[in-house]
């Protein structure tokens, strides 16, 4: 197929020029077929999850293209991992409005080529439409696991500890500071921006902690919320202990009240951590794995008998929670 | 979980009471987890395929929504038909209007409802979000083929013969009487809307033709289209004899000039028919295989060493082809 100059270009040349080059496995046959073919080796079983973004609710239309593609791969690898998924592959696809042209698509596929090398995953298919609303991406990934070992939201039992790795909150800090230009400057704002735009998806410990943690997910609408669907799958309840959470100093910095910043932070999403729960006997485990993958990994609460999440002050009273996580309706 | 008598159902109430009945296989966990898990069977390989579909692209905003849902899942399987696997589930991304309430989401359930229990599908995951753009709806459908047996569009050698399942253009009849109220009448009109609202993937012909198609596709786009694509991916010429492309006798009456009708009922896309290339050997077994499953599956032309697709008419002369089928962009 041959390039074509024109700053529209149509499906076929859309997908020769700017997707197959992310095609790099075998099964996605450079995008030439109806259907990618995946194998899944003896003794593993295939994690499947799919996560829509579009344009003024996931992002901004103003959010550079290479950093919408990353969010967009990221928060699909986010799931793999929480689930103690090896990622392989991905499905791409794009509704695009007419006015996303050559130079858009060009930074897209550059966000899209440098994260494939960073997580090792091959573009496998996909499909492209235009139109008349806004961009909407839908990316659904896959990964292997050893068989029976995908981590679930149900399995936390009364006594496990409750583990968050990395900090809570720096997303939704990210948010304020990308509404209000006023807030926070430098080093600070930079780096709470890079925490909302570019999430670090925790493959490493999600493999690590499939033999560790009776529970997990990521931490996609919120700290009380997610934490709410395992006490919820489980059929348990959870205590967070909020001196317990861990906060960036540049959130501190964002906000300076402890109690409206505690409940700021376990309440926004996108922070796409992993929460999980593990037996109280495997918390030295737990300890040394995070020093062995330099990842923060903090214990921040408890498994009870019950139902639901309790988010506890310093004398072990409620802090009364209004709105557990991000909303999507 | 509580149902609401709301008319705008949260999130997480969407999922547990539209979606979850629907999701029947163990690892779709009843949608209670970040991700689906699917095994493979020994000595099998995993076909995907997803597609999505815009409001006012790919259906009518007036459409009723049980079929806007089983038009979305049966192109999906329509994909894995013509490669020949055996559908297993499907994962639904919805971005949805506010204005779609209750109503519309029970009579989109329904559709899938009735077409899981046609095909053995099991809904396995997805995301829903609100939308200010058109309905939108993603679908990615999964597969099961024996290793090495997935029909590719590449594979079609010089001296095969070139088939399709059914009759070619009805769907775009179908589109024409759709946006025409004057255009034919009764049965005739009902047949044709029948045929574009609700199409047949050819799942039983796609698996029998495994190991006798040399290349497949279905026919999406329209059918110079779409074998332009197998002969682009085999590196072949394919000539077509127009006048043994098969039509409806629905379509005949709709369109009475046999070359604009050839002519549209060639490019139309929606047809969702299977083209497939077999050895000359193997025609008669080709034969055989549409009477045992009382498919019409008709010979329509050759494999030709070179390039491109020519439409001939009866006089083997070129029809000359200016759109040969539809431009998503």
């Amino acid at each position: 197929m041959t390039k074509s100059t024109s700053d529209r270009p149509g499906e076929f040349e859309l997908i020769a020029e700017f997707f197959a080059p992310l095609s790099t496995a075998p099964g996605a046959f450079g995008l030439t077929d109806d259907a990618a073919l995946l194998s899944v080796p003896p003794g593993q079983e295939l994690v499947i999850t799919t996560d829509a973004l579009l344009e003024g609710i996931h992002f901004f239309s103003t959010d550079p293209p290479d950093l919408v593609a990353r969010k967009a791969l990221r928060v699909n690898l986010s799931d793999l991992a929480a689930k103690g998924a090896q990622p392989v592959g991905y499905l791409l696809a794009l509704s695009l409005p007419a006015h996303r042209g050559r130079a858009w698509l060009q930074g897209f596929v550059e966000g899209l080529t440098l994260d494939q090398h960073e997580f090792a995953v091959s573009l496998m298919g996909g499909d492209t439409t235009r139109t008349s609303g806004p961009l909407t991406l839908v990316i659904t990934a896959f990964g292997h696991v050893p068989q029976g070992t995908m981590l679930r939201r149900a399995g936390a039992c009364p006594g496990d500890i409750v583990f968050v790795s990395g900090t809570i909150g720096d997303a939704g800090g990210g948010l304020a500071c990308a509404k209000e230009q006023a807030l926070l400057q430098g080093q600070q704002r930079e780096y709470l921006l890079n925490r909302l735009q570019l999430p670090e998806p925790r493959i490493r410990l999600g493999l690590a902690l499939r033999c560790v943690a009776s529970a997990s997910i990521d931490v996609s609408d919120g700290l009380v919320s997610d934490l709410g669907h395992i006490a919820t799958a489980s059929g348990v309840g959870i205590e967070i202990e909020g001196a317990q959470v861990p906060l960036s100093p540049e959130l501190c910095s964002l906000w300076r009240e402890p109690k409206h910043r505690l409940l700021r932070a376990t309440t926004a999403g996108d922070d796409y951590e992993i929460a999980f729960t593990a037996p109280t006997g495997r918390q030295e485990e737990v300890v040394a794995l995070g020093i062995q993958l330099g990842l923060q990994v903090t214990e921040i609460g408890r498994v009870i008998p019950g139902a639901g999440v309790a988010l506890l002050d310093p004398s072990r009273r409620q802090i009364p929670v209004t709105q557990p996580g991000y909303a999507h309706f």
